[in-house]
């Protein structure tokens, strides 16, 4: 092989007919579409039909990895997992990072693509080029913890690294998440796209070595991040030791930290009890990624009480919002204890959490209460492990919250949206975009739904002001600000990179230093704009992927209390986003994507991203 | 080296002063101690000073394997620990199984024998000829599954294998036990004496062969062995499926199954909610021992409610018993979840529940109600996990109960002696020895105190009649019976391997095929008649250590509730064992076992053992 980092391999699987087949993946479509979300958004766009039933044996799942992945490069062991998304219906990417990455790049894949749906629970078992598709049967059931264990127990290895899913996956959960380690390929229920195919899990051992195209240059390359990393005031100083947990200040500040499902922001502040002190308490140890020299991974652990002896990775601060300020629960141990059953059950947590918080809104207000005796008040930390649980099964009453916000309010009233908060389907992460107006455009536009991942507006919440000086409460000047975020995020979803390190200590530089670890590692020639292009890129075919569905402007929405109730207390009091200022940031930032009014691509904006055979699926959008 | 199966070496590990060393072991002390229990006795009895503090720095932990394990021969894989227990104040040997024991092995060692004790938190990390003793700080706390995580994730090797306590050791609760994978060597509190040296793991990996001196005779007798398991009506049809829950029928027919703190065994019918039908529904799959071809072990899982998605390890019958009819519970779902957690604890699930199960009787007759509201009733579902954790931890009104049932009558009053189900202060396995005559005189004398794996009376419940057939209910004869087992079960100890299917599908052969197995690996020239000299030499030298310590016939006691109170209900109703019965059997007893009518070995016993050494100390109990 000509290039570095790929191996032009392509692992196809169909389960249907329990076959495999490894197929080359052509340059030119590496070199445009590179790896991670970029080349599983392509392949789920050539190889998915407009409509196809998400739970269907139609969709597929993709896993892709980057060329950087498994090199000597830091931050680099990203997988994405692309699907056709069964909560919002529109393409979901998910990534995570651990060591099942490197794994799967080791064994020789850029890719694999799942098709087809099992007759009876399997799992796909590569060593290197060998793979088979195994029954599952015996694992079918176990938390992802077990099934990870007994796996490596019964295949005698325990250097396997694994992907599965929980129970709440078997279950078709639309909450459901891809667990490997104990990382999160998280949100949009891709955990039930697994279930829905009977595959429990994806095990890797690959032996064989990623080459570089240039080594020499490359060790200047990863010279360069590094250092920069050093000097950088908040990898190390914050995210080493505190993990994610360190953003809860900086959001509780500005009175964004959203408690009591979005009813209460800025009336308390949770950093105290939910804050970087707070959870550093019960620090334990740490779990880096493969090669990740800042290591955000703290491992939290409960020493006294009713939740003793429990540890989790995490948990993030998404999760203490979503499990804490969300449900009014100020105890990090209820919080650490719900973490890690939501990982053991593949539970995604942010999804979870929102969802239960509606639930207690819903019950308080008493429109639900049906509960069988459960009082699902705020604040009543009793109840969340055995309701996780319950949400996982489907059982009992929590089935009609099993599957998110926005399938509740379906199954119990159209009263009941205005208490789910989600956009798409995917319900909101640990921000209170009313006071965070970039943000809220970034929930609105972005692919996936409420996605902090997909193109987080670092600006509005840290001292990081590029490309320019941003005013939070301002909604002029979004539109770019978001594209700007979107592409940016989107190149390192490409490429795959973590985001946090890119974000942070490499901004100034990212897409020029990306450019050339890419081109060394690769022997592609990739310039700053070609960088930024992947990141444009990324964002216009899943966009078309989307219209295809159907999806439009009217798609770009915010839910109803973030755009009619003002935050009541706290610095952004009286915030909301008006559907007048929603409407004026879409048009601007439509006008910065080159798309036209409703939120359609161009034509000429897809041919200069190279998305041309995407033009023809234009047509599909002016039939809706 | 001359001999096959032992290596020569011996790690001793100075935890005080962080020194490690490799010894030789002389030719004619792996002769004649061989290795597992014995060699560990022997290294007790030499090392550790009489009147020693179990949990002070002059106690010693000896890891021993035996020259049979790493070989190819089935079920071999099995490790002693040895230590003063703090429980009892006798020698301990505790045995697990898994795949520990092999790594041990491999890296090239017979024996370690750890002394002193760390000022802070460490673990002993052995590769091969290397070994460190390393920091444990950010492991302390962590439970026995997250321990060996971590600590794989950190040495980025994930099959080394561990062996740790999780909190109840650490906390030095005299129910503790050492973890490896899910196996427990468990009984007599031996994980607080790891708790005690600050040590919270041996990690290790071995990649040397075994060697073995007839390799072409050892294939024969192992297949001799193996296709007498296959000729065995009990190992495959029963043990294989079931695991060890498969006793419950029998003994449940007998009458004999212990029911809440056996104040009413014979009442209930257990084999039905607690059987081996009923408990077989939650299998899920299995997780044999190295070189196991029979796998007892099941793992178990529940589907649906509270408890879902929580698997584990057995529960074996032992844990029906202390977990289920003990505490009144005959849902086999909070007995898995109870398991569990306590192999995450690294709590003995018999002295645990024996202990709940007083603490429940004390409660219902009103001597003990100080629970902080906590309502100890048998039958009391939900208080089973908090309480276990509580007892881990020694929090609330738990503490009382933390080092078992001794110690809490101990702290409560003489008066609740009467309902503490334990003999030396160890509690009693599954077995209501009222109906079962040589079990009890086995409970009575064996070394450990009430231990069933250290003289099994499997006639008394089995078809198996070996070596004459027995009643069950007769007194006489069984003296020698229990002699008979207990140095038939302490060959096995000292070989090491397992006793399940030397007891079932070999007891006919067992002697003699282990003797030539012994001879084939190592070399030496063994008899079957060496082979039960092996079995009785351990017996001895540990009655010896035990005799040094100040116990005499006093010692060997059974419960109040045993002695006075009779059966209430089935086939053994009436039963007892009256003190007349007792010491009938036990002036049995010590005679076919050549000590004096104090229980004590007489010096030409100890001669003709070659236990010369230990005859100094015969003084020394005349003394007492």
């Amino acid at each position: 092989m000509i290039y570095g980092g790929f191996w032009g391999k392509l692992l196809r699987v169909d389960l249907t007919n329990k076959i495999t087949k490894i197929e080359e993946i052509q340059q030119d479509l590496l070199k445009n579409f590179v790896g991670g979300a970029l080349l599983g958004a392509k392949l789920l766009y050539d190889e998915v039909l407009p409509y196809t039933e998400a739970l269907g044996a139609g969709n597929k799942l993709i896993y892709t990895v980057g060329p950087v992945t498994g090199t000597a490069a830091p931050c680099a062991s990203r997988l994405n997992i692309a699907t056709k998304s069964p909560l919002t219906g529109a393409l979901a990417n998910s990534l995570s990072g651990g060591f099942f990455p490197v794994e799967m790049k080791k064994a020789g894949f850029d890719a694999i693509v799942i098709e087809g749906k099992a007759k009876e629970p399997v799992y796909l078992y590569i060593t290197d080029d060998k793979v088979n598709i195994k029954s599952a049967k015996k694992y079918w059931g176990l938390d992802t913890m077990d099934t990870q264990l007994y796996l490596k127990e019964d295949l005698k290895d325990h250097n396997l690294r694994i992907s599965c899913i929980g129970p709440a996956g078997e279950n078709l959960s639309l909450m459901s998440c891809i667990i490997n380690e104990a990382r999160a390929a998280g949100r949009k229920g891709i955990g039930a796209i697994m279930g829905s195919k009977n595959l429990k899990a994806v095990v890797t051992r690959g032996t064989k070595e990623v080459t570089i195209k240039d080594p020499g240059k490359f060790k200047n390359v990863v010279k360069e991040i590094l250092e920069n990393f050093k000097k950088c005031e908040v990898t190390y100083p914050f995210f080493s030791k505190t993990g994610t947990v360190s953003t809860i200040e900086g959001v509780s500040e500005l009175g964004v930290f959203p408690e009591n499902n979005f009813r209460d922001t800025g009336v308390n502040d949770w950093s105290v009890p939910l804050g970087s002190s707070a959870l550093s308490k019960y620090n334990q140890t740490r779990n880096p990624c493969y090669r990740c020299p800042i290591c955000c991974s703290q491992v939290r652990m409960v020493r006294e009480g009713k939740y003793a002896g429990i540890s989790t990775e995490g948990p993030e601060y998404e999760t203490i919002y979503s499990l804490g300020s969300m449900l009014g629960i100020d105890n990090p141990e209820v919080i650490i204890a719900a973490d890690r059953l939501c990982d053991q059950l593949g539970l995604d947590t942010i999804s979870a959490g929102v969802t239960i918080a509606m639930a207690m809104e819903l019950y308080e207000k008493g429109i639900f209460t049906d509960t069988a005796g459960m009082e699902l008040t705020f604040g009543n930390h009793d109840i969340v492990l055995p309701l996780l649980r319950m949400l996982a099964y489907k059982e009992g009453f929590a089935k009609i919250f099993a599957d998110g916000t926005k399938c509740a309010a379906q199954r119990i009233s159209e009263q009941v949206n205005d208490y789910a908060m989600e956009v798409k389907g995917l319900e909101l992460p640990a921000y209170d975009v009313r006071g965070l107006k970039s943000q809220g455009l970034n929930f609105a536009t972005s692919y996936t739904g409420a996605d902090h991942n997909r193109g987080y507006a670092i600006q509005e919440v840290s001292g990081i002001q590029i490309p320019h000086p941003v005013e939070r409460l301002n909604i002029k000047g979004k539109g770019a600000l978001t594209k700007f975020n979107q592409d940016f995020a989107g190149t390192y979803d490409v490429l795959t990179m973590c985001q946090f390190p890119m974000q942070s200590a490499l901004v100034h530089i990212a897409q020029r230093v990306s450019a050339d670890l890419l081109t060394v590692v690769t022997g592609f020639a990739y310039t700053e704009e070609d960088l930024w292009k992947l990141g444009e890129r990324l964002n216009n075919i899943c966009r078309m992927f989307n219209v295809r569905e159907g999806f439009t402007r009217k798609d770009d929405v915010l839910p109803k209390r973030i755009m009619e109730e003002p935050i009541k207390q706290g610095l952004s009091k009286g915030e909301r986003i008006s559907q007048a200022n929603l409407d004026s940031m879409l048009d601007e930032y439509y006008l910065a994507r080159g798309w036209d009014m409703s939120g359609i691509p161009t034509p000429e904006k897809l041919k200069e991203l190279n998305l041309e055979f995407t033009i023809k699926d234009l047509n599909r959008s002016a039939n809706n």
